[in-house]
């Protein structure tokens, strides 16, 4: 099978699909604009190796790339639109094939998110993607917009992704069925769109977690220009009681929950007054917000979120975020 | 310097260009949607070892980055919005960063195309780029809407890149003062966005040329199920009169123009009625525009162009367009 054969049998399942104008097989795909919209862009490419096994179940791996995109679009309010693939491997490997593709269509319907376009050459596995979509003009969550006095929240669960990853390295004692379902979270997050869209001219200002809650509270607090607080007695509202954490000392579920990576949860801000209707934008979702913190005006360059207990004592930390080259 | 000071540095080349709503820094880029147009998006990949040596001038490899993707809104007749760059690289190397980020952003200015997001990790060195453009809804040109009767044009000159790369493999003789001129084709291609966008509502169909003419034209031919039929002789118009050129047998000239790839040059249809009009608009562009023979009604399914010369008598050749997987 050719390239141009593997992209039609594999890669051509969105064919059709509304709101695309023209999709896989051109020079360039085409979309229609709707009046008053922006469109929102990221790109996220996950390397064999760094970001994955090379073990990993294909399927899982399709929903993943996709999902780890999708939760940009998220983290603005944005509704997807559409992306593209580039994609090297080094071999026309069918089965890895079709459960990638597999995968990547699952994710694809599930968000009505048609891959309209690509690339696929030899050379290392490796996975782009680029996810388009819109957002109704000037009302796009930004990481900048968050305002002294906020309160901070979290969606979900924090941990289980790196949770489920130290186990499968041996690193973390957990039973077979416990990792199996737990790895669930670390190979097919949720992106939290529905929350994303609902949190428009609510939230302040948001953020997905990829890289563990203390690194990138710092950079949405350093793009607001503001200081954050966190109350670490709050933020068990973030554990997932699973068995594994019964035998785990304090200290390191917080450092799982704080470093662990691979969330994709959304945080954000919101002013105090809109409380009870994040609890009820919320309920529908069936997604838990945890109240966290708040955001005050910093005094110096802070490069650290100042963390307390809930009497307000001063809690002392280093966490660092994920960084492919520091 | 890790990986959001090394963004920062090397990649906000473009900040507070028109156009972008949000550049890089956030979960997603913004871009405002202009009324009556539509988005053309094409993705490209290329890898280490398969598109590019180890020791490419990374100043020529970020210009041709950019390149091969706008080549690709240029077929389409797009203008140019914006990009992503998603970046995988073995290890942090400054000069390298630096002569690459340079080369992407005098690309990026001579197109007016803003850098506005994308990804850096480690891996193996890939760069994927999704480039986005618009253009007047209902006037993308496609390779589908080829019409039968209509000629069959390509611009400027074929085959110089091919060359360029087999006398860098020592598979050519070229001297050494010539070789560095023509490698510029093959590492610093010019992508025909004015042609292309001048081509709007003249040409039937477009596609640019990266994997050879004769390969490309049967994708061509297929999208609008007609056959291509080609002139041989008239295809002397696109050879670059070059030193190598006049020891090189006829039969290697041709396989060159024919099979090379890399050229990056537009392949279009148009009617018969628009010759004039085609030589009109080229001339402004200084570009040749060769035309070297038409499309006709198919009889069967056609997996071949049909070659004659100038008198009309059949030539054959067995040409391959250049295919990753096969």
């Amino acid at each position: 099978m050719g390239e141009f054969e593997l992209i039609e049998h594999f890669f051509n399942f969105s064919k059709g699909e509304s709101g695309v104008a023209l999709g896989v097989g051109d020079d360039c795909a085409l979309l229609e604009c709707e009046p008053n919209m922006q469109w929102a862009i990221s790109s996220d490419m996950l390397v064999q190796g760094v970001h994955f096994f090379a073990d990993v179940d294909p399927e899982r791996l399709g929903q993943k790339a996709l999902a780890v995109n999708l939760s940009d679009l998220a983290a603005c309010g944005a509704k997807p639109r559409a992306y593209t693939l580039s994609l090297s491997m080094p071999s026309f490997d069918e089965a890895w094939l079709r459960g990638f593709a597999k995968g990547l269509k699952s994710m694809s319907q599930v968000h009505a998110c048609p891959l309209i376009g690509g690339d696929t050459c030899k050379g290392p596995l490796t996975l782009a993607i680029t996810v388009m979509g819109e957002v109704p003009k000037g009302q796009a969550l930004l990481r900048s917009t968050a305002v002294a006095g906020d309160d901070l929240y979290v969606s979900g669960h924090l941990g289980i992704a790196r949770a489920a990853l130290l186990a499968m390295q041996g690193k973390l004692p957990m039973s077979a069925s416990e990792l199996a379902r737990l790895r669930l979270a670390l190979e097919c997050p949720s992106p939290r769109l529905a929350l994303g869209q609902a949190l428009r001219g609510v939230a302040t200002s948001a953020m997905d977690l990829s890289d563990g809650l203390a690194g990138d509270l710092v950079k949405l607090m350093r793009a607001s220009s503001l200081q954050a607080c966190v109350d670490v007695d709050a933020l068990q509202g973030c554990v997932r009681s699973e068995p594994f954490m019964a035998d785990l000392p304090q200290s390191q579920r917080l450092e799982l929950m704080l470093t662990g990576g691979d969330d994709y949860e959304l945080v954000f801000t919101a002013p105090r007054a809109a409380r009870q209707q994040l609890q009820e934008l919320a309920r529908p979702l069936n997604l838990a917000l945890t109240r966290i913190g708040h955001m005050q005006a910093r005094e110096h360059t802070a490069s650290q979120v100042l963390w307390h207990n809930a009497k307000g004592e001063p809690l002392s930390f280093e966490f660092h975020s994920f960084d492919h080259f520091s």
